[in-house]
């Protein structure tokens, strides 16, 4: 812990774990926040409903962080099978967020700074892959907070992670 | 280098830099991209125009890197006045970047890991602190992207941050 902090991390593995897990916590209120149908469907500005966005998330989380782990990368397929209920879809997101936990402690240390290509396609640090799956579900889920706004219900609070 | 790469960083403080400058990027081509009216008077579901919301991540970004480097918190002041021009907006923005490019280096090494109470108000580490802002501003730029894509306007890429 002494060296942890004389070397000054900006921000532990531990830590950026919670960080993603508190998110997703915010972002599975937002899919419980939408009625059945409108999650399926609604859309403002000709953008994906949220089901869809929520499912390109999984299909980042997941794979995303076996690659890391593995260092085998599965082509990214926002095409395949999804759920068609919000229960099928809650489940999906539990599991993603049991594999998160059980994948992350096995990233080695070294890794966030290495370079990859993930899914074979994006290069850069681990870190930046990482960065870039949690962004990506913020700046969706922003979009989110729309559409429930416009269907005249009161979206989770933004700073609540818990 | 050697010994950053065996302590093994998740991202170094300079990365980290790099990382907001170019979501903030992206954020200043959302401000160009928008009719100067519509910058300040469009909305979708009773949010807040872009130019408010833009105006949000300013108050953030210098006040907070002040409060950060200096230990000395300013009250977060969302009333004082604000540009209403598209050119002053930006000239604001730029400013606010040279501001951090300016603070981030003086930063202390051990001070994200440091819990202080930002704008005497949020408690936690610094380091939650500045992820905060950084993720404020994503959330809030998705919902520009919403509020372009209904004026039928299409939005920068959410990948390009150069």
């Amino acid at each position: 812990m002494t060296d942890t902090l004389v070397h000054a991390p900006v921000i532990t593995p531990e830590a950026l774990l919670d960080h993603w897990q508190g998110h997703r916590r915010l972002t599975r209120r937002l899919i419980e926040a939408f009625p059945e149908d409108k999650l399926f469907s609604y859309s403002v500005g000709g953008m994906r409903p949220f089901a869809h966005l929520a499912m390109e998330m999984i299909r980042m989380a997941g794979p995303g962080l076996n690659g890391i782990v593995s260092r085998k990368w599965e082509h990214f397929d926002d095409k395949k099978g999804a759920p068609t209920t919000k229960e099928g879809l809650l489940k999906l997101w539990d599991e993603t967020t049991e594999e998160i936990n059980t994948l992350w402690p096995q990233i080695e240390p070294g890794r966030f700074q290495e370079i990859d290509v993930a899914f074979g396609q994006w290069e850069g640090p681990i870190y930046w892959t990482l960065f870039y799956f949690i962004d990506n579900e913020i700046h969706h889920r922003g979009q989110g907070y729309v559409y429930l706004r416009t269907l005249g219900i009161e979206p989770p609070p933004f700073w609540d992670r818990n």
